[in-house]
């Protein structure tokens, strides 16, 4: 178990900042990992994400797994001196791309057999064998192999797959307690949209012995409405002794919903992905920086923002090189926008040690 | 013109290091100018550069006056303040370029019409033009206009080239005359691998109250020999008391030919372009990191180099990057061979100091 701190608990909602420590690394709630999917957070390198401040980030198994393979992340002593980053990592179980992947994955009571994206190649993965690569991976947070069923999946499915996600959940238990080592187990609740399955399915989970809990299967293309209502239901019926992780979650506007029902962190390839679009994320919302208005803007991306791009460049500066598709673009504006995130919810932190989460809230849902 | 002290002069070749200011900086020479094409290095910002102690940079004018345009660049006060970066900056005069454009372009007495990259849209450069262009950029050191003959032209199409040249390197010193501004300009001498052209053309620019003198047209295509032979026959004829820059070169190789024949500043694409290709220079030659043997090699790239990429990561991490076409490790590389080439010039410096560098060449002629 991760022993976690209480440093704040806002009295007007769940919100919270905890503090835990992985690694030697101190690690403040509400906290984002940026995603490294392949083994480095897309345009940036380890330097970089500890010079942005991050303590923690998430590692992807499906794609590490086939690239660069279990035997060359072994041969370094696991993703930690493979990609230099000396913070703590997460790793998910590789459940989410590979049931992403329609056609080329074939699912039974066992696990499930899929297709290489990279040459086409059969493999299986199943609840103990995740949990053996995330133990060669190396990652302080391993996470549990669970079926994450589409959002538009019908209500019998949705409950047939969280059943088989909970059998699951007990051999990867059974699994990662052959060996715990040093390293951490989360479990991933399921239940979709739907309140009485996402409680029986959050009791089942939580009766194991997790260090955290996981909301899986949410932001699968259900409704803000209804992620915000499965997360108001679900939120006082967690464990507050332990972690609570939204996966795969979110923009600013969703971590507000989410700190409020008491979410502690969450990961997600939005500020990265889109920075590689031309799109960031400020303080008045979202901008695309390869709209011609940037053409002549001396002034910062962020006018607000104290991060080294837009202490450094001129929105003109990041425009040009994004128009040029020069990758330092690229790269410039994933800095800006994790910043952003981290920036965001070091003041989301604050907000609730200062007794204002409820303000502050209000304050960036008018902005945003 | 741009006072330089002279550090230290070989004793049994021009190799010569000195020493001289710009913008506050100092430069040391013989140096080794990374090409910053459209306003960055490919891959890094300017705070990259500074950390990897690059005291001086290259613009092309070709480009920048294309894209972002001379009106954004003016409106920043200029390329350092558009780029952020802090130290000195030489750009070319765009001649290059547009005389690699075969069929989009128009020759005259008076310039040169050539069509955009961008977007097929008409333009002019005249010697007087570039010098005004060059003025907006707010390059540390401009560069005069002059055709760049191909390597394969005849004889006779080289004279005439190499005049025109001259009677544009007249008109380009009256308008920076007009307005130097903190500004350096330097002339160009060409003349092929002819020795009497290129005696000709040195005296001719020679003559002119330039701060440097650049050997135009080598690198074109001529055989390693032929460069060889013109450096060794116009080193002992250039001015010691201006800086000797050989335009577009090189490799290590042949660095250590220039240098022997006085050479002091540099600029190349290769350690950038080939990093985006796999290929990493190293202290026994080139090697390619996308080779399948590479995926399990734990040291680094290159066990000699003391770079930030080899302190901190396995050869076999780069080459996981680069084949899964990450940006990153194209920008891990691209810092290596950077780091590669300024160590190299750095040691090539101490072994002039230290009275060794024939020594210096020999080792190095061996391994590479």
């Amino acid at each position: 178990m991760i022993p976690i701190t209480l440093k704040a608990q806002d009295s007007k909602s769940l919100a919270r900042v905890t503090e835990f420590t992985l690694r030697g690394v101190k690690i403040e709630t509400p906290q984002f990992m940026p995603v490294g999917t392949r083994g480095a957070v897309k345009t940036l390198d380890s330097a970089d994400l500890q010079a942005l401040g991050f303590p923690i980030i998430l590692g992807n198994t499906y794609h590490l797994y086939l690239k660069p393979g279990i035997e060359v992340l072994r041969e370094h002593g696991g993703l930690h001196n493979f990609t230099g980053f000396s913070g703590a990592m997460l790793t998910d179980s590789g459940g989410f791309q590979i049931f992403s992947l329609e056609g080329m994955r074939k699912l039974d009571e066992q696990g499930v057999t899929f297709q290489s994206v990279y040459d086409g190649s059969k493999h299986r993965f199943e609840p103990a064998s995740v949990i053996q690569i995330q133990r060669a991976i190396g990652a302080d947070i391993m996470m549990c192999l669970d079926e994450c069923p589409p959002g538009d999946a019908p209500r019998s499915y949705i409950e047939k797959s969280m059943e088989l996600t909970h059998r699951w959940a007990i051999q990867c238990v059974e699994e990662f307690t052959r060996d715990p080592g040093r390293q951490h187990l989360f479990g991933i609740f399921q239940g979709g949209v739907h309140q009485d399955l996402r409680e029986r399915s959050l009791k089942f989970i939580q009766d194991l012995p997790f260090s955290g809990i996981a909301i899986g299967g949410l932001s699968v293309g259900e409704s803000r409405e209804d992620m915000s209502r499965v997360l108001q239901h679900v939120g006082p019926l967690m464990d507050p002794h332990r972690l609570h992780y939204l996966m795969g979650v979110g923009t600013p506007h969703d971590f507000l919903t989410a700190i409020e029902c008491g979410v502690d962190l969450f990961d997600c390839v939005m500020p990265t992905r889109v920075a590689r679009h031309g799109r960031a994320f400020t303080a008045n919302g979202q901008v695309n920086l390869l709209n011609s208005r940037f053409r002549t803007q001396l002034s910062a991306i962020d006018s607000h923002c104290d991060c080294r791009i837009c202490q450094n460049y001129s929105a003109s500066y990041v425009h040009h090189l994004l128009k040029m598709k020069e990758t330092t673009g690229q790269r410039l504006l994933t800095w800006h926008n994790l910043a952003f995130f981290k920036n965001f919810l070091k003041n989301a932190r604050e907000a609730i040690g200062a007794g204002q989460f409820l303000e502050f809230r209000d304050h960036w849902l008018e902005r945003l």
